[in-house]
């Protein structure tokens, strides 16, 4: 049984994790704390970056006599990995220590790693525990665990719309629906996920930037569905100092091998730096699922839609939202476009209830936040 | 300057005031404290029910010995009435008292009093103090001050929506999209108001009963907006045991003739025992505005509506809702009847501010409440 002191620990590993938030993708976000057999904190490090050291390196790097290390405890959030990837195995490298045990909040649920890191470890005589704060550290990664658990990205739908449900006015404008408070939380949200997502029209008609601005930190993938492949090459998303973060998705397979001959954008004077993907057309529209299985295949956990009244109803339609983000302002319109259309629900009792929900005040506005 | 004192009494007499609601209309809700020349509350009394004493008599009836009265303070939260109403003059009754001061919380609008009263304890070497816990005291007979402000009731809009703004179903079902805790929110708000108003499409297609049931209190007016005169008698607003409570407002005058035709109505199996008003036809429609000065001059000064997209859309459009309660449910239809259409706003710089409004939660729902 795990006591009180696991538990704080873990909570520090759990606090140092979640530094990791926008940055490591697609690796999970991992903590590491090592508490000396005296019951001192001695070493501390978490993954900061993709591609760099795992939190477990970090922390044992951080001791600054490797003495201390006889006897101490290791608190890691995540198992150990077993498998060679960017860096060598976490647990080959602790079953080194003179440690004494590996506490861990959860295991692996990858398949290369799935209870070979605790194996490992185990092999050497390191007492390994399983399960302190599992559930905080399953909530810390659960982008990352739906992931990997259905190969697809974890898609967060945010909608920004009066009282009265409309995203735009009858002119077809949207600014301001939301508060200034509001527009700040997307842009972290921006930060936190792997990708921005937005149809053909929002990018037509809102040419938006997509970027983190209304607050500090990483600038995300944008991802836009461009089915026939005829978007202006002016928009924002092409044009801009962030061109290269984005991704079009298209069904036009011909426009797109086009596109993507070297001769012929050597010709164009002002060539897409971008990526583009082409999946299969579903009556008209790019192919949603398809789109997101390849978004994960190139790497993106985690995708925020951004999209109009078309993609987000055509994504709930489809079962491929996993959390509504609905900011509801404090106006009514009384006409204009409708946030959500076409569910083929037709009464009361066909209406797919929530998972959970809560209701919180952001700003002037309210925001629903809904698992589905 | 009224000192802590004063303030403590008039919020006693506030708080007695209130015990009224529901049950004084269309006079305001008033409450009375009497407190000796020691310091000590010798009398209490509010205006309990229209047609009965008012709130000074019910105090000064409660003091035990009348020689407790010398040197007496009087708070009370509404200047005390000059004309004979229902019951004599209370400044009169006041003024022969050997008190020595009325505090009031504001002076009485009313043509009939307004200052009046002040000017009849004055004469009398009576010292008075007005305006302690105004606000207060305005806010809470606001909707009597609006009506007597206006020869209008205060409107009261309810409106009970999913997340997305729908307030039906596609196949016409509303039931239930608010939960428990709204609706008896709702029942509460029928006791407080003197008359619940439906449209015709609600009345035919809900045939509510709009009454109070899942609260305890007082049975309101129902009126039903019935251009045409044409709804079926079987519903349960003209069959019920409420029945008499039921006021029809149509702009069929010819119809309505014969049907308050006494002679007509004798031949009837089922005559309607309720009130039949006519108006002038808007459009096909009611005319609103009239109806609600009818209504105020039959003595109706809060009106709750429960209409449905019609009837709220055409008073929010005419400018004729004070207070907007719109419940927001935690679940999506992305089809069905809009709650809110056509008031003629084509950009975002149109939508009318709110004067202030404030979130809170239902149960599970939300609660927008507006003031337009």
């Amino acid at each position: 049984m795990p006591d009180q002191k696991d538990k704080i620990w873990m909570q520090r590993a759990l606090s140092l994790a979640e530094k990791g938030l926008g940055y490591v993708s697609p690796n999970p976000m991992v903590g590491c704390v090592i508490v000396s057999k005296d019951g001192d904190i001695i070493g501390e490090g978490y993954h900061e970056r993709y591609g760099k050291a795992h939190a477990e390196v970090n922390a044992v790097r951080s001791v600054k006599d490797p003495e201390m290390l006889k006897g101490a405890t290791v608190y890691v959030t995540l198992e150990p990995c077993s498998h060679h990837g960017k860096t060598p195995p976490c647990a080959d490298m602790l079953a080194e220590l003179p440690i004494k045990k590996v506490v861990m909040a959860m295991q692996d649920p990858n398949p290369s790693v799935n209870g070979k890191g605790l194996k490992i470890l185990r092999e050497q005589n390191i007492q390994v525990d399983v399960g302190v704060l599992q559930d905080e550290a399953e909530k810390l990664n659960e982008k990352w665990l739906h992931a990997i658990g259905t190969s697809t990205p974890f898609v967060t739908l945010k909608i920004a719309q009066t009282a009265d449900g409309y995203v735009a006015a009858p002119n077809g404008d949207s600014k301001w629906i939301s508060c200034k408070e509001s527009r700040k939380l997307v842009h972290r949200w921006r930060s936190e996920d792997d990708a921005v997502l937005v149809g053909r029209n929002t990018a037509l008609h809102d040419n938006p930037q997509l970027t983190v601005r209304l607050t500090e930190g990483r600038q995300p993938k944008r991802v836009v569905l461009d089915g026939p492949l005829e978007l202006p090459k002016h928009l924002n998303l092409f044009s801009d100092s962030f061109e290269e973060k984005t991704i079009v998705i298209t069904h036009n397979k011909k426009k797109a091998e086009q596109d993507v001959d070297p001769m012929l954008k050597m010709l164009q004077s002002n060539y897409f730096r971008g990526e583009l993907i082409t999946v299969e057309n579903d009556s008209g529209h790019v192919h949603l699922r398809e789109s997101l299985s390849k978004l994960y295949e190139m790497g993106i956990h985690s995708v925020l839609v951004e999209g109009g009244q078309q993609l987000s109803s055509a994504l709930l339609r489809q079962g491929l939202v996993e959390r509504l983000q609905l900011f509801i302002a404090p106006k009514i319109l009384g006409g204009g476009t409708k946030s959500i259309i076409n569910l083929n629900i037709n009464r009361m009792e066909d209406v797919r209830p929530f998972r959970d929900f809560t209701w919180q005040q952001s700003g002037s506005d309210m925001l629903l936040t809904a698992n589905l």
